[in-house]
């Protein structure tokens, strides 16, 4: 498939933000990774003096056939009534999107269920849940281009309404059982240290999800080489959906917050299909979820907040966004040194 | 001198924030950290379900002796000259206040320097300045009351204002240096492993530093006993004015964002003066100031960002407001799973 054109990241933007961040009212380099985030961010949109006014979350859902083995604390039912209750603006996205004035954008990438009254909630359902990927690939090939695809007309048709900066999150019961294979699969690291308790799997539990991911990857050996057969064998929809999220907003010069591992799980994927994305990526927050760490070490990417978080949704990503303004305020409106004659290092 | 009267942390209402908690869709304890801050704070303001809109910064500016020994790379007027940036609105904590809509009040505790133009300044200068420590007590015993008692008054002024919670930020070159003696007294760790380079000092500017505290530290002889004693031999005017807010912050139930370093000095000095403080301070960041991390492990405090600031006026703890807006915000927005019609753990 034919993936997004990406922009160069820009230096020259980058670099009077960095040359503006030297003369503003404070020892140089005092605002810490605020500064930096600010010359990224400049970077990424081209200006030098960038704001990100319009903002919005995008939340992928999507359902795993693996969860027929056991792999999740919870049952997948509840993918299709998290959804409802993103759309009721119960959840715990929607009360940080609504403190950080995004707008939170809810997707069918897969759920299991039919919706019948779901106001709001943008179709693009590729099938009721991915196949069981421990007796054979989640998706097929075409089905694996078209959550990318659907990812990609999402953040696009959000462009076309207005969006300077875009969080990803997701809902998936299971999903963090194909986010640890894809994980394996680009890291090289052992499954059991990639793979975390999800939403609270006991030991037992663990060492079965554990031996399921394994058995995935004995089972379909999906090519590290080509994203799309590792999409495809050991992904899920909703996966492919962010990485089709990240690939278009990129493409438009929209930094993107990732949220934990399953996001994380979607970077891996988008930047082996385009890698010129990658610095239009920023790391919100480490997750608890074990393999999280190893997918921000591969990206090379340092997160910005740890607070202990494993909800996903995008909640660690739009906890963010408050950095980022905080980042490109102080940029934007703090008085130079002249401005208002403060004297400089003896 | 009599210390304000500092309320018991509320168990009951932490309790009732609790099992709101674990009634909120998601997975129990996912929201990490954040839920940990609701818990607390609805101890501290002995209210289950707890909201804080008014916001303060106050920052607390004073002068030191102690930089005629060339212990800072910054001249002793600019703290006059970032006093007038804060009431002008230019300085980092002004632009990072707006974004929380918290006031800034900004005290001059002892600027060694006349103000002829400054609306907006409190004024409770001591002295011109501290007397140089190197050489004798910093301040009297007296003026270390009158510090403590003043940051008290500020307090107690902005809360019959109308106040929810406190942010504490302060300017003063050269305080650091103060800062570093305060904790040493109290963690008896050398001084080099907990000072550093201030607004910044090149290598030698920076053995120098620590040569001249260890002399301050030998000549005035502090009592670690008394916090009093500390303050008036080793600490600032703004130092005193930092621990007065605390104190009068906690007698009120306010919650306290603690900055960086400096106000983690204060910190020591005002949980000696009342050990029952303690539950009411929050860590907002760790500072690279070397010595930060040493004063929140004796205060068993775990810092909830970490992004390499290093600035001091409060823009730290002014940071962390928007994290305990989301902490209290899901604890009371979110829907139960009853409510929202959401499955349990299998």
């Amino acid at each position: 498939m034919q993936y997004p054109e990406i922009p160069e990241f820009d230096s020259k933007s980058a670099g009077q933000a960095q040359e503006r961040q030297n003369t503003l009212t404070k020892p140089t380099g005092s605002l810490g990774r605020l500064e930096a985030l600010s010359i990224q961010l400049a970077g990424i949109s081209a200006k030098s003096r960038p704001t990100f006014p319009r903002k919005a979350v995008i939340v992928m859902a999507g359902d795993h056939g693996v969860t027929e083995e056991g792999i999740s604390a919870y049952p997948s039912e509840v993918t299709k009534e998290m959804v409802v209750n993103f759309l009721n603006g119960g959840a715990a996205i929607n009360v940080l999107a609504r403190q950080a004035r995004a707008r939170v954008i809810v997707v069918d990438m897969g759920v299991a269920a039919d919706f019948e009254q779901a106001e709001g909630l943008l179709n693009h359902k590729i099938a009721k849940g991915t196949q069981n990927m421990r007796r054979g690939p989640a998706m097929d090939r075409q089905q694996a281009e078209r959550s990318v695809q659907a990812g990609v007309e999402v953040v696009e048709a959000e462009i076309a309404k207005g969006l300077d900066i875009l969080a990803i999150g997701e809902m998936g019961i299971g999903n963090t059982t194909p986010s640890s294979a894809i994980t394996a699969v680009y890291t090289g690291l052992p499954v059991r240290q990639i793979t975390g308790r999800g939403t609270g799997l006991d030991d037992s539990g663990f060492f079965h999800k554990v031996e399921v991911i394994e058995q995935s990857i004995a089972f379909n050996h999906p090519d590290h080489a080509d994203a799309l057969d590792v999409l495809s064998k050991v992904g899920g929809f909703e996966i492919g959906g962010l990485a089709g999220l990240i690939l278009g907003a990129a493409a438009h010069r929209i930094p993107v917050l990732l949220d934990g591992f399953i996001s994380g799980a979607a970077a891996l994927l988008a930047v082996e299909m385009e890698p010129r994305v990658k610095p239009f990526l920023i790391a919100s927050h480490l997750s608890v979820e074990a393999g999280h760490r190893a997918i921000l070490e591969r990206l090379g990417l340092k997160p910005l907040l740890e607070l202990d978080l494993r909800l996903g949704e995008g909640t660690g990503a739009a906890l963010a966004f408050h950095l980022v303004d905080a980042s490109v305020n102080t940029l934007n409106e703090m008085a130079t040194f002249s401005e208002a004659g403060v004297s400089g290092k003896e």
